[in-house]
């Protein structure tokens, strides 16, 4: 139920991040990507299959110290359908190695439409009596803007086949406070509001750890806001971007966490699929120097929030 | 320039519509599902096939007399990558015969991914030198929560290769109004500051008809709201579901429009795919179903509007 089989990985493996992979052409070394315009040339599935091989790289390399991994889809589409192939090869890659699979999605839409991407994304899909899943993650990013009946379908397809969402709530850039810190009326935040709605949603769909099946997404850039809404928003799991490239550190990350060390995990992307150059590695020491940056995270993380208490 | 090409061609099919194609494998004709089954088996290949039938049938009635096309992500995500080969093969058959397409992806991201997700869909991605179109629409469906550096790589491609976006500020669904209705401290509704954003975003990228690159989605359900939004944001040029199935009329989708009856494009979608229902026709005549009721739209919401009145 909800969150529980990605927490049980957390406390298990005494982990709480996640490896973003997001993986742009150019962050995949020049064997890898010769050997694939060899076979397919220069072209949308070319690039896919360089990808996936970086990806799959990298999984081998992380998927017994990592509990989950999260591609961001936007690099997958960015390779056609393609790369949208890649993306749902990496996703049953990544599972069948045991990893929790969040699609980073941020899809949203109208009731009707959000249950087809909750079909897509989390469910199975029925073709004339045949039941298939299309990419069958185990949670997905959405953005509530649309309110409630942009996200129940998507808790009834939690409910039934025990996945997850992360709902965004305050995000990591820079811009995010031009609407998500705007006061509202009623003398909250709009990401407060955001959060409030979460809990809502997530009221019927709670783990035994607490947590609801709906997550939200706040930054590890906005340490202050970070901490103010693990406070206002206790059942609710936190996907905590922004660690990392995008500026935020271990002591920023600390406040997603409840006094157990649970509540959150902490996402790092071009961390841990660039970490070669940071250490001075070359390119075709990608995978080797994600797992030694993956490794440092998770001691970074754990010496700000001590050991993870609860067992399994 | 921004949304020219587009408003060109309702002027000259006087039609400010566009069909909504969100196919549902319900919604095929057996025909056409029993031979791509019979060719593929009941697999996501075998549904895709089967849509993307369907969605030519339709485009080859209807090209001539509506100007666009808005595919849902969505119901195509549903069938997988094999689903997601089909939206881009539905977008590059609809172009072929001089339609404008609208993807309606509702997509969101920070800086870097927007970038991503922008050269998905209207840009050209590079792959070592060569650059290729993943999906290549003429126009996206967007979300701004994220604020300006979620839309500001969008903006970019729309000036450098005349490209729109649509900016979700009040959408049709019910509960739209949870977050969008709130008042904030400054007095004004959250979805009429998303409006303000989107003029604001708009403002470097004005077209020759007075409305910028950047368009906002407004639902025909909320005629009061469309009304208020037109004349608040006047040069943003709206994408308004809502229309049939839904529930909005052609009154009130006429308050999207402004005096010239210019400004807007409504959409329909079941009311299109499934307008042999209505007509009391056989599933088989659904495309020669979808033509009658796309010009019995045209009619309908010109009867409001009267004659659009700029001349190329």
């Amino acid at each position: 139920m909800a969150f529980d089989r990605l927490i049980d990985s957390i406390i298990r493996m005494q982990n709480p991040t996640v490896a973003g992979l997001d993986p742009k052409l150019d962050y995949v070394p020049a064997s890898i990507k010769d050997a694939c315009f060899e076979k397919y040339g220069k072209t949308l599935e070319g690039a896919a299959a360089a990808l996936l091989a970086f990806n799959k790289a990298i999984i081998d390399e992380i998927y017994d110290v990592v509990p989950a991994i999260k591609p961001q889809a936007a690099y997958y589409e960015m390779y056609g359908w393609q790369g949208v192939k890649a993306l749902a090869e990496t996703i049953a890659y990544a599972q069948s190695k045991g990893m929790f699979v969040i699609t980073d999605g941020k899809r949203n839409d109208i009731g009707t439409t959000m249950e087809a991407y909750a079909t897509a994304h989390l469910g199975t899909t029925d073709i004339a009596g045949e039941s298939v899943a299309a990419f069958g993650a185990d949670a997905l990013t959405v953005n509530g803007y649309l309110g409630t009946d942009g996200i129940k379908p998507l808790a009834q397809v939690c409910a039934a086949q025990d996945k997850g969402i992360f709902v965004l709530v305050k995000t990591s850039n820079p811009s995010s406070g031009e609407l998500q810190d705007m006061k509202l009326e009623n003398g909250v935040t709009v990401y407060e509001q955001m959060g409030r709605m979460c809990e809502g949603w997530g009221a019927d769909l709670m783990g035994k750890y607490g947590y609801s099946a709906v997550g939200a997404v706040v930054g590890a850039t906005y340490p202050e806001q970070l901490a103010e809404m693990r406070e206002k928003a206790p059942h609710t799991f936190f996907l905590v971007p922004g660690y990392g490239a995008q500026g935020g550190g271990a002591q920023d990350a600390k406040n997603a966490f409840d006094k157990n060390g649970l509540g959150a995990i902490i996402n790092s992307s071009r961390g841990i699929m660039c970490a070669w150059k940071k250490q001075g590695l070359t390119e075709e020491d990608f995978a080797q120097a994600a797992r030694t940056e993956a490794l440092r995270m998770k001691e970074d993380i754990l010496n700000t929030i001590g050991e993870i208490k609860y067992k399994v």
